[in-house]
């Protein structure tokens, strides 16, 4: 982050306060997280059928799997060790230890609730190539952008209670042979909050003037697009009109 | 690349010969290469209206405006001066020189003449965030991977040369008021195989071992991916069902 005088704040009048600043990443949710995409609304419905929920659960692990990944770039550039004290309970939420199994198992587990064996979600065989593309960007952004750019990318953890705890409702209703893989969301459920809370406070803490809080909301703003884009594939592929890349999983009797 | 034994041919009996490689290269075209892509196809029975060519041209100029730093990382891999020396005109093919616009203000002429603005196309405001991943990968590919796949990446210029043919035909045919627009396309015809001759051997040369061939092919279908999720990316924002993410290019009067 760029050197500033210690009279930043003064001299930068438009600098946002931290309700203001919230207000904003609020506003970004609000207008472009995927509560609101398409095939979440068929979700939540109950409108989605076995396979279609298998296709999510397939492409979205290799979301999932690389999450920790993500988290690892942003340790190895945190400068503070109180920093990556902090970041490191990302790391271990998805990759268990001792005492869990993670969210990464958590996530394969719901996908064999799903009817999908395991080992090949874990080879990823099918996921279609525009989930990687909008996954491996969020590598780039947390790679190749400002420290306090990365963190802010993950601010999409303010919206996600939310929308898991519909969720699981949701799902529980409409889906009940799911409900013995939900363990991923029931941990989340408590983990997201917690991320999204430091965050927020480093984002405020060490945007120094407004410029460089655009530049964290902006981060916000391509993560939701990242989100966006991985269900746009999905519902283009396995809704409508339904035409899976060469080489992408196939729905069984589709 | 790895270091092998000097008689690694003889000990790999696997090795592709000339052309058996560029047969097995060839195959990845046939499956993979978005000539077969329906927005394509629809393009070239002059199915598409003013408004989607628009899309196409705005969201390709973002790939179109890359291609010359994708060729810059490379160039900055290659320790041979000679190689540098070959690899430097497709540089210079796509920012021109003191005798020539290059292929980047070809791109913005042919999007001139579907309508848009020269300048609005170069901000790049309204491209899909898809195409932005799609595209990105392709930077992300040259960067990490092997130099002899970053080279094998260019590959589809094998195929390119027969759509440029097809397109600039039916383009005249089906929206002759973009007839003016086809220098890209006329520049292309030429570059493209000189360009494809030179990485074909130097892949040949290059791929001491069947293992490495082999990712040499799968370089090849991964960039075909690439090219292919661009297309269903406009597809699904502008044909059908016609939903821009967030933020997008919107269609005048649609």
């Amino acid at each position: 982050m760029s050197v500033r005088p210690l009279d930043a704040s003064a001299a930068d009048a438009g600098l946002l306060s931290f309700d203001g600043l919230r207000a904003q990443l609020r506003g970004v949710g609000e207008e472009r997280y995927h509560h609101q995409h398409p095939f979440h609304l068929m979700m939540h419905e109950g409108r989605l059928n076995r396979g279609q929920l298998q296709a999510w659960a397939l492409n979205r692990y290799y979301y999932q799997s690389i999450i920790p990944i993500k988290d690892s770039i942003i340790l190895s550039r945190g400068l503070d060790p109180a920093f990556r004290r902090a970041w490191r309970k990302r790391v271990v939420d998805h990759d268990g230890d001792a005492h869990s199994d993670g969210g990464i198992k958590r996530w394969l587990k719901l996908a064999e609730a799903t009817g999908l064996d395991a080992e090949q979600v874990r080879a990823g065989t099918g996921t279609l190539p525009a989930t990687r593309f909008a996954v491996n960007e969020y590598l780039n952004i947390v790679r190749s952008r400002s420290l306090l750019e990365a963190v802010a990318s993950s601010l999409t953890e303010l919206f996600s209670r939310d929308l898991i705890s519909l969720r699981m409702e949701k799902m529980r209703q409409h889906y009940p042979w799911l409900s013995g893989g939900l363990d991923y969301f029931e941990a989340r459920l408590t983990q997201a909050p917690e991320d999204a809370k430091f965050a927020i406070n480093y984002v405020y803490e060490n945007a120094k003037t407004r410029a460089e809080q655009e530049l964290a909301i902006q981060a916000l703003r391509d993560k939701c697009d990242i989100l966006w884009a991985q269900l746009d594939a999905l519902y283009f592929a396995y809704v409508q009109p339904g035409w899976p890349p060469p080489g992408a999983f196939l729905i069984e009797g589709a």
